[in-house]
């Protein structure tokens, strides 16, 4: 069955971003039609956004300088909305030159990680997300969203200020982002921190208050998303098979699991209308690309529980 | 730091199963020497409660013959709670001539895991537990815990009906059980299910409802941890390294790992009394016992986060 084709409505959005966080965290390069070919399969599972890659310069991420032509075949995909990632105004120009409408703004509440990871203070960061939301005047139905990188812990400063955190969040959002995540970049978050700070954004930022983008790296990820469910939240971003993390901040690896995710949510009752039993069969893929790649999850080893139901449509 | 011997309050039992529940999974026995130095090593970092092995027929599980040796030895260890499993009454009654002061049963919600698991109806079952518990009359300190097995399902029947797992679980304290918890043995549980079921548990029991045991079969074990923890529970199973499961629900593996658990409830801001390094420090053991064992556990290979903060005493 592929439930993506009957169009149900969801309850959460699984925003999947293997093709962007997963493969520029590999050091090699998968081929654009092999991309082009998992992309379109992981859509066929259902999954309504992918974030299939950056607008970057190729000297920094070889792996995706293919990017605007992954963009140009993930258009041609119905219902998906397509994202890519820019750190700046230059990556944004390129991205809408591409044809995206839907852009993602990375904003470092450490300091340090900041400026390893885009080579701009939060400030000037900041003042690139001005820049780019200006461009949506001229560019109809173009979104940006913005996610606060190491909002919950930096590997670099240890613990971030979280009303540091909450007031970037603030000041992306009066620069003009259409949302505003928070991104636990480097596997620190606790559940009662994820809690904590997602319902204060909530609190700021009401229905611009974006998604979680949560990491593995201490076996913490689900638990994190239990309790940012709990705070409203219901957008979330997971990696097939787990590839990626973040290649700036050392140590810190393991997206969560798109699979392994998708089942949380179905069996508490919560709609992704994704086909779990398709989107394990698209794994297939990154190993045509990638042979030998390593990659996570419990339930593609395990299979589904005897009797799963998906969650219904009320 | 050896936060075990600073005598601390905790706000959550983390109770290890390794020994009973990790090595009955091996297909090899780990020497009685090695068994005994492992559970120095874990109530050493500060683990309060466990459960040492099983009473049982060494046919059955002759990687557990050796369990009144087991015991004894650990009655030799300053504040610990040595936990042995019964399934029946002459188990009890070994055990208790062994000097074991607390007994764990199974009692399984499914007739089909309860005949493949203990040879016995759920009734057979029930019966067992109250002429265990009048054993208590004669045996002064002797406590009796029930642990209603496969409570969210099981890889034999499906879906198992939740009013006879609340049943189950009242009959079983009518039977005189100090306390019952719910235990995940086969990995079905969701964290909206561990929510729901604890809630009516203590609703039912009050302080007579026991822990959660839970696994991790498909990646959700943590979740789960973090809804128990939401209805109320504080009292957790786990193994060192995710050893273990349940060789008699097929395709049933995986604890969750205590390294990982101690990890997310002291982050959490919940006193567990372990010191987490030297908890790690512990699984060399395991490697001395049975050799290129293969363990589980991610806080293990990617470290505490920096500035990490154990729980405050108040």
């Amino acid at each position: 069955m592929n439930r993506g084709s009957r169009k149900t409505e969801i309850d959460v959005l699984v925003s999947e971003v293997g093709p962007r966080d997963g493969l520029q965290s590999v050091d090699r390069t998968m081929p654009t039609a092999v991309k082009q070919r998992w992309i379109t399969a992981l859509a066929g599972s259902g999954l309504r956004e992918i974030e299939v890659g950056s607008f970057v310069s190729p000297k920094r991420l070889p792996q995706l300088a293919d990017t605007a032509d992954v963009v140009a075949h993930a258009l041609t995909i119905p219902d998906l909305t397509v994202l890519a990632l820019v750190p700046n105004l230059v990556g944004a120009r390129n991205a809408v030159a591409a044809g995206t409408r839907a852009l993602t703004m990375p904003l470092s509440a450490s300091r340090a990680h900041s400026q390893n990871n885009i080579g701009m203070t939060p400030e000037q960061a900041l003042e690139q997300v001005g820049l780019v939301c200006e461009l949506k005047a001229a560019t109809p139905g173009l979104s940006v969203e913005v996610g606060i990188s190491t909002a919950f812990g930096c590997t670099l400063e240890g613990p971030v200020d979280e009303d540091w955190v909450i007031e970037l969040a603030v000041r992306a959002a009066g620069r003009g982002a259409d949302s505003v995540g928070l991104s636990d970049t480097t596997g620190y978050a606790n559940p009662a921190q994820v809690r904590r700070l997602f319902t204060r954004l909530r609190a700021e930022l009401g229905d611009r208050a974006g998604g979680a983008h949560l990491h593995n790296t201490r076996g913490q990820g689900l638990a994190n998303v239990v309790a940012a469910l709990d705070a409203g939240v219901t957008t979330f971003d997971s990696s097939q098979g787990g590839l990626g993390g973040c290649p700036y901040a050392p140590g810190a690896s393991g997206n969560i699991v798109t699979e392994d995710l998708v089942f949380l949510l179905e069996s508490m009752g919560l709609r992704t209308g994704v086909d779990i039993e398709a989107l394990v069969a698209a794994r297939t893929i990154i190993g045509d690309g990638l042979p030998g790649e390593q990659l996570y999850g419990h339930v593609p080893d395990a299979g589904l529980t005897k009797g799963f139901q998906y969650a219904k449509v009320d």
